[in-house]
């Protein structure tokens, strides 16, 4: 696929199918994608906790706090819950600092995800010490992202930005729109 | 392409044929793959200056430090230099934290530039003083990474990691070796 048709699809999606498993090995070559892209200085300090059975999936959603645009609305109900869960740590004894390695990492991680038939979401916003006891995660290791995983049933439209609102949000449809600022207001030319 | 082929493909660049031209368009859109890409809380406050002419190029050039592990090289000698560049800025006005938005967002741009036939570097490592009174930056703009674009030529090897040194190297026939950890390594199980 193209790259551009590939960021196309690769939207944020909160809404799965549950009942859709994914192996292991999947989320496996996604790690492996995140391996193969850029580190600040070649350090390589991120790690990477795989989590794709029910079981183990139910360990991590607590601490996943989700759309905070949309009040009315916890989080994926469940039957719609990911089927998988990465979560990227830092690991301290390799450096103190992670630069945007976590970004890079995530979006090729993503990608890799749109490329097999998934979707799912970047999230920073965690309960990182509830998520720290659940995992008996050593000090060595800081949070830094959870991508959330699974078979989206959600249609998410990008719509042209208006008066600088970023929120995105639902229609009556349930359908997600996200509102994108045009090109020309991204590019500064002095 | 398939995204781990055009991951593989997807090395640092550092030295490049300086007489191919890159078009205007080419960057633009690449600037237009960060637009689609994941913002957190979808607040979108990168922006973005593209340079593509020998005049522009050489006003960046100077403000970017190469390569901190080559000790013997300062940087791709005339001819071998950059003919593009993209710098991002992260917009105050909009907010004052980016998160990894930048490293989504280059990933994104440097991924487009491997299916281009283009390859480069981001850059951290900036002189942002002298680059912002060259650029005469406004205050409101926060100077976050630099991709440094071209037509590579230099071989990039990908090797094993031994003994923990992350740090890359060129060998006798001016290849860049570059050690990356193995999978196994990366993956935590408690």
């Amino acid at each position: 696929m193209a790259l551009k048709d590939l960021i196309s699809k690769n939207r944020s999606y909160r809404r799965f199918d549950e009942s859709f498993a994914i192996d292991y090995k999947t989320l496996e070559r996604l790690v492996d994608l995140a391996r193969l892209s850029a580190s600040g200085a070649n350090r390589q300090p991120l790690k990477y906790m795989i989590f794709n059975t029910p079981g183990e999936c139910s360990r991590i959603f607590p601490s996943v706090l989700w759309a905070a645009y949309l009040k009315d609305w916890d989080g994926p109900e469940p039957g719609e819950r990911p089927s998988g869960y990465i979560v990227i740590l830092g690991d301290k004894s390799i450096s103190e600092v992670f630069g945007v390695d976590h970004g890079i990492a995530a979006q090729s991680m993503m990608l890799g995800a749109a490329e097999a038939g998934l979707g799912g979401c970047m999230i920073a916003s965690i309960k990182k010490e509830q998520l720290r006891n659940e995992l008996n995660l050593p000090e060595q290791f800081e949070i830094l992202l959870i991508l959330a995983l699974g078979k989206p049933v959600e249609n998410v439209i990008i719509d042209q930005i208006k008066d600088g609102d970023v929120k995105y949000w639902r229609d009556e449809g349930n359908n997600h729109h996200v509102p994108k600022r045009p090109l020309d207001e991204l590019i500064i030319i002095l």
